[in-house]
This record gives structure tokens, sequence and C-alpha cells, in this order.
């Protein structure tokens, strides 16, 4: 899953919201995502004090625009146990710590449970290399669907069998779990993270669509080869939200 | 158990407290799954306070009756850590979140943790087409018992073998897993939500019967043939409740 | 294990502190467990407003007398997060519920905590015809000991492979499981409810006993046949309590 | 692992800070094993309440002395969710619930979240008689350390195939697992109880040692053998603490 | 994982903001790790309370400064459930509970939630003596990278195969784990302590480095040797966090 992943990612460069920001192929971005519950004493504060809480919260976002990219999603109702999902992209994850520390001293973080939260790198290609003909096909491949409505985030983890394999043998497998997903790039887009040694998980994979039934379809595909039987972790938890802009989560919240 | 479930469910329409609308065999609708539990701060309130918050709930869901048809179910004292579950279905589970946002914002629903949620999409027909004798016999099969007086939701979440196996030895297994369950369709009702990707479940089936007795059997016969096998989740939660139209909801909650 | 019970418990009549009620063979009971934690907010409260709670429970359970046999069992310090097990059993699982949900709304049931809940119903026999020798032995089995002062309720879920034998080869396997323990009936009573499709668990067995020793060796010896191999939750939750009277509940509640 | 240990048991009578307390080989101890954590609440109250609270307690304990044996343990820090462990013995299981009971009804108990319990009772030698040798050796060792100051706590279930196992195959296993850890009697004292049936667990095992670097190469050595393979369960929780008296106890929590 | 490990913590003594204190290499360090979350209370202080809280906490983590080795890291919004991790290291876990139980009591103790504990100790070499070449190259290694500024914690389980090989097995398992991961002494320093009995883990590693994407190399060769077949824990929790002194993680909570 996570060749053409990236690949698709560092050519397409429009995702998430954030059009104008452009990832490198090789620098490497540190990807935290956290995932908010808003606890019940934030709705007994007066609507001047819920305003001003997120207007701090926002301030802070806005005052790490140049080092960490910043996308929220709203999770409400989608997901157990959450309101917003967030992601932060820097170069270091020591910085997305620092804002999310600075989130939580702000008048709306100190009503904020940090339910979930996890981390990962982007990393250059692994295994494209060895199938050109795919790779040509994922470069031309381009996102024709209407502006993105979901997200959705899925931690996986690999079997040791699975790393035990020699590179050639995951070569060949991550090729099949590649053909059948190509025609789904029309419709869903789809970035990596690589999180080995940093998190319970091997990968954080965050879709994003318009099109829940192709997303279902595409994630069946990648059930129907045999690399699936190497994931002994899919979800847990699967994050389901919205796109939303910061400023319409604080909307959300300040209501 | 997707095939005949959906095959019943887009020809019989009477569903669920809701015999007056229908749902097109083809249209994907989007269902979500909401099990709430009410806070002990919900019973420190006045009874007006309480009917207050109640009426405003029931506002809002009539104020979305066109976009979103709403089951209720009582399950209190039946499911751990719940009182009602709720079933949205719309054309888009965005539609659903926004009701549940906007409930979460009434004087009840300040009052709810929302304990567990799920989110699926009815899909067509995967496997009948393969054995049309007996898609005769589950188009021509009725539904004959008693008004439903329980309803029973239960994720599922099968192996990588089970997708990996060919689409011709799903058809069988599945053919095998229908016969013995066509007898139930008098007096169990079925519908499924398909939610790989979506959720740690593949799929979401809800069940609604006057008869637990014939329920546990139909259960039964769906574990004694092979498909079972490739079953690795079944319930987690199970949830167990009963049919309550939102104004019984309602009035239990506002004593 | 479910054979031989329910034989015992339709042939013998005298069970938990209801020695009056005979429940029919072929009558299928609900049984609903209903586990319950006291929240620190009851000790806050006076010992006039205490009682009072109790006294509204009582009445409640005294007027549902036609309706639901009801048995209650203390135990805080014997099972994690609880203070007391009850058993309703009725005609139907939506009569156990009405008074769950009339119960919550007394003085005491604002203050409980309903950690665990799981119904199960009554079913004929499945196996015991088909080793009649046995079923003799089952029926001239006579509960001996000295009146029972310990519950233990387990629940129990099946494999896929286990549903998936033959019917043969499951009366042989219950068979060799039923032919050790019919010496323990002296001591031990049980009684079995089917669970599957109504619970994360296929079974639900009670057992109250005066001599733990003797409870620990029969189910030593339930777990040396080759039956248990295919018993994929045995517990989770184990609840271990001792048998009281709602009298007798409610005077330790009230303290 | 059970055979030597009770065997080390009733043979040495010094354990665990109750050096009076002999207890006989053959009749059943009921052992109940209750940590506790306490609540926040409690670090609300004046010194005068807590005093106050732990002398409650005190003169609690104190009043069952001759119908319970009673051993508290620190574990705040080295076990999570917990302040103290204590262990109850008895003739009856319901005997420390009675204790337990009455606890949570002090000034001390009101502030208590019983986290865990687990109850087992001890049984004469199963497997000893078929390894006479051994035996004799398991009865000439005697504990030679200093005053243990540390204990562990490990429940351990069994899978169905252990059980399964003719005697004699289990005798063999036994054996193997009790010749290296003779060698370890001189620094580690330990006690079984048996638990199938009374908690989702086979064994309670009751570690008190002064040294942990001993404990840790015993655990390793009765990790290395075959027996090992048969467990399903070891620890969840591992609970980790110190050995204290009751009064020390009281005084941690007192300040 | 753990020879070379303890050969490089033995050999180069700078190790996580203690370059003056060098651990002897067979006296057994007992270590402690302790993940705390700042309760919501801890917000409703006034800015003098909580720099009071903050200065008892540091006086006395000074008191016990001749006997406790003390390392603090920053998880917040890396790790869930959590705001800082301490590493107690001193001669006996016992000395480590006293100052975790001292700290309960100070002013900012009063308003943490020990989330997680987990204790180990350090031991002499068990694999390095059968592979002389690598230790010279073991010894010979040198961290050159910046100073560290992450952490991350993993305890780890093997199963009973791992500990069913014999010692010449597991001799060329660990060698062929240790190959590949010479490269990385140069830019993760690790630590490794044994925790068999003591914990629901084997070991506990503690890893420390300026650069995120060698670590997760690391990892990734550290899974694709035979050895980590036999792991079956791997992290649960994983815990990620950034190196700060003791007076960083008091700005933090003072703020």
């Amino acid at each position: 899953m996570q060749i053409f992943t990236f690949v698709l990612m560092s050519v397409l460069v429009f995702f998430a919201g954030n059009p104008a920001r452009t990832i490198a192929a090789d620098a490497p971005v540190h990807g935290t995502f956290a995932l908010f519950e808003v606890e019940p004493t934030w709705t007994t504060l007066s609507s001047d004090e819920k305003t001003k809480g997120v207007q701090e919260a926002t301030a802070l976002v806005e005052s790490f625009k140049d080092r960490v990219t910043f996308d929220s999603y709203w999770t409400y109702g989608l997901t157990t146990d959450s309101h917003f999902l967030i992601r932060l992209q820097s170069s270091e994850a020591k910085i997305n710590q620092e804002l999310l520390t600075q989130l939580a001293g702000t008048g709306l973080g100190r009503h904020l449970d940090l339910e979930f939260t996890i981390s990962g790198i982007t990393k250059g290609l692994n295994y494209a290399p060895d199938f050109p003909d795919l790779l040509a096909q994922l470069k031309a491949a381009k996102y024709e669907g209407d502006p993105s409505t979901y997200v959705i985030m899925i931690p996986t983890r690999k079997s040791a069998e699975w790393w035990n394999l020699s590179k050639e043998e995951r070569v060949a497998l991550i090729r099949e779990h590649t053909v059948p997903t190509i025609a789904y790039l029309k419709t869903v887009k789809r970035k990596l993270f690589h999180a080995t040694g940093l998190a319970d998980a091997d990968f954080i994979t965050i879709f994003e669509t318009n099109n829940l039934e192709d997303f279902n379809n595409l994630v069946l595909a990648l059930r129907m080869v045999k690399e699936d039987k190497y994931n002994i972790r899919l979800g847990s938890p699967t994050v389901l939200g919205t796109l939303k802009s910061w400023n319409e989560v604080g909307a959300l919240l300040a209501k």
C-alpha cells in the first residue's frame, strides 16, 4: 500500500485543503494525528468563554503556520469517543508536540481530552523502482472527483512473517496489491506515514474522498490480495470523519 | 449473509417502524448506528428541563425527516453501557453526522455519551445472481410474524483468508449459508450494511424480530456452515434492545 | 455442558432461593443477568434517603413478582467492579428490560451503574436423547448439599469449528463431557441459558453451590475433555458472589 | 508450578509476616486478593478524618483476626491503577467477602476503588507423589534469604490442551518444571491457589522475596520448560509491590 | 536485542542527560518507568499553587539524588493518555517506589494520575560471549549524533517457544539480530531492562535519538530477522516523547 500512495502524494500536490503546500519527495515529513474529545465541562461555559477559547486556539494554530501544516476533520457521530481529528505535518515530531502542548493551555484546550495520538514519517519509495510499468500509471493517474468531504485514517501493523519475507517477495506482493487499486486514484486520495517503532503500528494511511462507496470498494480490493494476510492490525481505531477547516471546527465547538 | 439480506430488504419494504419508506435497490444508503448512554447529570435536572431537552431533540429529528430515516431502540438493561440505539439512514454519512452533531447541542444531547458508533453503506447483490434458484425463494419469502419488538445489531469482520478466496469459492460458501436460513425469513427481518474501510468491521447486520428463540436458532444455523470459520469478529458488541418510537424513547428519558 | 444442566434444572425444581417456582421443561425462559456497581454518590446520601431508595426498589421488584422470577447475589469483594448481580427470568426479555428500566428510576437505581448485562433463553434438550443411559442417571441425581451459599456465572463461546462438527460428533463430545460430572450433581446446581446471537457468547451457565472445592473440581473435569478445546471464551467475566435475598442486599446497601 | 509450591508452603510455615499461623496441609484455604486504588476524594479530607478512617479500617481487620489471615502490600508506583493489595485467607471465601464488604463501609473504605479482585483455594498435592525424589528435596529446602520485602502476584491460565493431556504427561511436564527451580527455594517463597471456575484463571501464585534478580531468574527458568507452552495467560495483571504491615499501609494512607 | 544494548550501555556512559553517572557493568540497576497524566483539577489551581506544587516535587527529586537517577520525558501530544514519563534507576525497586509514593503526596502529585508503570532490572551479558567478533564492534561503536531529543520506550514479551529454544539457537538468532543494527549505534542509544516475572513483559527497551528516521529504520531492521517471530508483544504501549530536564517539565506544568 505504501508505495503508490507515496508516489501519488509526491506527484499530486493537491491534498487535504492545503493545495499550496508541496511536500518534496525526499524530505521526511513528521505527521502526528491527534483525536480529541471535548469534555462535558466545555458545555457549561458561556458563549463568550467558548468563543474566546476557540480564538486562542486559532491564533495558536496561525502562529505555527510556517512550521506546521495543519488539517482538521470533524469526527463526532462517526468515530467513537471523539469530536475532531487534527493532522500536524512538520519537519520534526517535536514541533507537532510543541503545538499540541501549547494548544492544551488555551481556553479551548483546557477542555479537550486527547483520546488517541499516533505519529509517523513519510519516506522515499521502497518497492516502486522494481515495477516501473505500474509506477508510470501511478504517476499518470489524477484525482478527478469533486472536492473531498470524507476522511478515513487507518493504522496498520504487519506480522513478523511479512518483515521476514525477502525484498523480492514483498515487491511481488506489493505489485499485486497495487494493480487493482490504480482505478481508484481518480476518486480516492491517500497518503502514507511510516510508524514502525514510533507506535504500535507499522503504517498510518489517511484517505480523503467524496465517495464512500468507491472507498469501500478500494479497501475491499486491498483485502482481496495476499498482502492482506500479513496485516495483524487494520484499524483499531478506524477514524471516520468529514473535512472541515479549523474555522469550521471552531464554529461547531463555539455553538 | 449479505446476499439474501439485501434481497429481502429491497423486496420487502416494511421495516423498522418506517413502513412507508421504500429504499430503492441500487441507491446506496448510508447507515449510521449510534449507541448512547445518558450521563448521571441528566437525573439531576428538573422534570421541566428534561421535558424541554427531549422536545428539542424531537424537533431536531423532525426537521431532518426528509433527509434522514430515523429509527430508535431502547437498549437499557439488555446492552452494557447504553440506554438507546439510533439508526440513521440517508444518502450520505455526512448528513447522519450533521444530525448527530446538532443533537449533541440540544438540552438532551448535552447529557448524552456516544458510547459506540459505526457506519456502513448498502450495496447491490454480490453473489445471488450465481444461485438464481435460491434467489427466487428469497424473493418469495415474506415476514409473517407479529410486529417486531426486538432489535439485534451485530458487526462482523472477515479474515484475510475469506477475501482471498476466489469469487466462486465465496459464492459456494454463501450459497451454503443461505439455504438453512430461508425458513427464518418468516419471523426475522434483516438488513445488511457494508463497512469495510469505514469501520473495524466488514459488515453490520441489524435484525428485527418478535421471537428471540427463532432468532437464536437462525444465528445457530449461520454458525453451522463453513462460512462462519472466516468470521474473526462477530459482535463486540452485540447490541440487544427493543423497538421504540422516538416518542417512546423520549418519554422513558423524560421520566 | 448444556444437555444435562437443562435436564437437571427441569427435573429438580429447587433452585436459587425460589423453591416454589417450577419452570416447565419446554416453555422458553428469558434470563437476563445484570451486574451492578453502586456509584460513590450513594455513600453521600443520608441514612433515610438510602432506606427510602432501597424501599422503592423493593416495591418495584415486588410489583413484578407475577411476571419475573428475581434472584439476587452479593458480588462485592469477589468480582471486580461490582456490588451485586441480579438474575431476572420471565417469558420475554422485554419484561426483564422493563423491570430494569423502572429500577433505574428508583431512589436506589439513580446511583447504580449497570456494569455488565447479558441475556439468554432456556431450550429443550439437544443431545440427551442420544445417550439415554446417562439421561437416566442425570434424572436420578439429586442435590444433597447444604443450602447453596455461592453463585458463579460463566459465559462461554464456542468456536466456528464446534458448530461445524456434525451432530453425531457433538453428541459424542457432550457425552464424554457429561460422564465425569454426574458425581457433582450432589453438591453443585447448574442452569444453562442459550445466548447465540443475543450476546457475544453462546451460553451462560449459572452455578450454585455450598462447596467451592467441589465446584473447582467440577470445572476441572469439564476442562479435561475434548469439548473444552472448542471454547474460545470461558468467563470474561466470571462472576463470583454469594446468594442473598433482595432484602439482604437492600440491607447491605442501606448501611 | 503448583506441586512444590504447596509442599513448600505446608512444610515451611513462615510466610508473609504471619509467622505464627500454620496452615494445615489438607484443610482448604480460601484466598482472596483485592487490589485497591485510593480515590482522589481521599486527599481532600482533613488529617483527622484520614486518621479516623484508617483507624476504623484497622479495628475492622483486627475484629476478624481469628477468622481471616490478613496480609497487606504497598503497590503504588510499581503496579498500574493501585495503591495496595490485600490478601485474605480464611476457611470460606464468603468470610473474606464479609470483611471486604464491611471495609467498604469504613471511613477509609468509602474512598477506595476495588480495581481488581481474584479468589482461589489451596489444595492437596497433585503430582508430587509421582516423583518422590524431588519431593524429598522440596521438603528439605529452606528459605535462607533476608526477610522478604517484595511481593509478586501472577494469575495463570492453562490451555484446553494442557487439561486434555493425560495425568502421566502432566506429571512429566511438572517434574521438568520443578527441577530447575529447587535452587530458588532459598531466596523466593511461593504459595499457590487454585482458581479454575472461580476466576478467569486456573492458578494464582504469590511470591515473596528480597531479591528481584533471583526472582527474575526463577521465572525465566519456569518459562524455559515445555509446560510454559500451555500457559495462555501469565499475569494480566502481574502485581508488584512491597510487604507492609497494615499499620504501615495505614500510615502511608493517613499522610 | 538485549546483548549489545547492555554492552553499549556499560561501555558508553553518556546517556539520558545524566552524563556524570556511570553504571557499573555487573551491579543490577532497578529501573521503574512511570507514565503520568495530569488531572483536569490541576488546571483549576492558581499560578502560585501550581508553582508551589512543582517546587515540592522538585525538592523531593533533589532529596533522592544520591539514591535515584531520575530522567524525565515530555510525552503529551505524542503518547495517548499522558503528559510525561519518568525513569527512576536505583539499587532497589523499593527505593523507586518510595520516591513515587512521596511524589504522590506533593502539591503536584495530588493532581497526577499514574497511567502506566513498569519495572525491570539490568543484567550481565547473556549471548555476547558467544560471538566475540560482534562484541568487539559493539564496544568500538560510538554515538556520534547530536544530543538526543526523542525518547521511545517499548515493552516486549517473548513467546514460550522462544524460551524453549536451546541456548545455542537463541545465540544464533540474537547474533542475526545484532548484525544489521550495529550501524545505528551512531545515532540511536539504547538501554535494556529485564522484566520477566516483574511485569507482563520480558524486556523494556528505552531508546534515545535525535533522528526518528534512523530510529524507524533500526526497528525495521529488528523486525526483519527471525527473532522477531518470537515477539508476542511489542509496544502496548509504545511511549514516544522528548527529553526534557525535570525543570523543563516543571515549567511546562506550571504554565
